[in-house]
């Protein structure tokens, strides 16, 4: 079992979590609505980053694990319910590291199946973002990629140092640790200072 | 023609009365809008499937059939019109009959392709109801998964029974029946008495 | 270079141009959510219809011209901005020219990987609606689909002279002129005369 499985897997069960307890908070509902929620968070970005790409099977769809990681988020959430106000940086610590963590592996991933950087780049940044994206969308809220704080343009920074780095043949696993650290440390600079991306338009 | 393909058409012109006639209630849209909304409700559930299994051409793809029955369903809904709420216990009953009949076909289509059960079940139920999910996301309702009373967990439900037996090597017409008939039977008996799935927090 | 390829850049430059300037519009979305909703009005249909007939790789993913088209199209965008309410009438000419190539690209492209006419048509309006629609449910507004005036009604009529015609062999260079033109013509008419499809129910 490599250390990228583990980290996968653990993205995973950080992202159901994520899922389940934006739809909990929201409106309440039941235990299927939740864990569908908290299942296509989870699946969301790289199930459209590898449908865009061709590249077939899903991860997820060939390996029960994924299901069960899920289902071991969806449970942790209900079990941390009481004390979740009190944990509340920490699940967006979690969040922050899943983000991090499916950046550099949907980069690495496309990079490796031989598309360009750019694409790679993008690829990283909707691996992490898209589950989000299609969670808000589901549960009626604001997309996370409108959020006000830096959050996909971490993603973007993130990917862009790993392509730089994977240019000069930097070691694979320290430059995981590196990109994913960028991700983040501006991520979580960005929530403590209110960061922001400019405005586009004069309004 | 098999037994199995009349079932799908019927499925298919069921769904596109469901969309079209939600499309129609929820705004007054025009031919276009309504039939949009009727073809999205038909074929998004199945379509998304083969997308995520990449089982490739899509089914409405390359029969035309489907095409077709989705404007006998736009048609049929139109002269219904005067009386649909007269009908609308119905039309309910139609929308069961429909998920059923999705929810076992693409429980045994996965099956068939060699994905693991646990796919197979989460399949079943996405043919069933991602077509709604993305009706209720076009015309701006409550997605359907988020109901109140009992919907996609009788999906899931039925699509177990069917695993199940299945693995008892049933005969796949008489497993059909069952598993769809307890489908319908959960989702009337949920409607009639108000089930539903307990809340997942505490609020 | 094609005439076919340069046409198929300027319609990704006038979708981005569209989608930022809804996002821009819509909410005052920073740099990346309006480049983000640019890019999703950009490559949406097209993606859509080549994830829905299999047709790998996507346009956009081997050919990174068209990430760079977008970036082109947001900051021309962005140049134009202050000026942008006295140009409204323009970028409506665009919007139109933009749905009458991506029509008949995307009903030329499904004809020729040898899929049936009626999946051609659909295939061919949902090249030119789904960015759109797609734009629509990130920034919540009512999708396009069910605009007032006749928009992807056009599309589709649009793409069935371009099936007759080819039908009678007629030259495809020609025909892309013809049936664009009769798209653009029929949405002026629309947006200038208030033309509407008829309602679907009574109410």
């Amino acid at each position: 079992m490599s250390i990228q499985y583990i980290f996968e897997i653990l993205g995973t069960i950080v992202f159901a979590i994520s899922g389940a307890s934006a739809a909990d908070e929201k409106s309440g509902h039941d235990w299927f609505g939740v864990t569908f929620v908290g299942f296509i968070t989870a699946i969301g970005g790289g199930s459209l980053r590898d449908m865009l790409l061709g590249s077939y099977p899903l991860v997820w769809i060939n390996d029960v694990n994924f299901i069960y990681a899920i289902i071991i988020g969806i449970v942790l959430m209900r079990i941390m319910n009481a004390s979740i106000d009190k944990y509340r940086r920490e699940i967006a610590l979690f969040d922050t590291m899943g983000i991090a963590l499916f950046t550099v592996l949907g980069t690495a991933k496309t990079l490796d199946l031989g598309f360009h950087p750019v694409i790679a780049a993008i690829m990283g940044m909707f691996t992490a973002v898209m589950g989000g994206v299609l969670r808000d969308t589901l549960i009626n809220a604001t997309p996370v990629i409108f959020r006000k704080e830096i959050y996909a343009t971490a993603c973007l920074v993130g990917a862009v140092l790993f392509l730089i780095l994977d240019s000069f043949d930097v070691n694979r696993t320290f430059n995981f640790v590196l990109s994913g650290m960028l991700i983040i440390t501006v991520r979580q600079l960005a929530i403590y200072y209110h960061w922001s991306v400019p405005k586009f338009g004069k309004s």
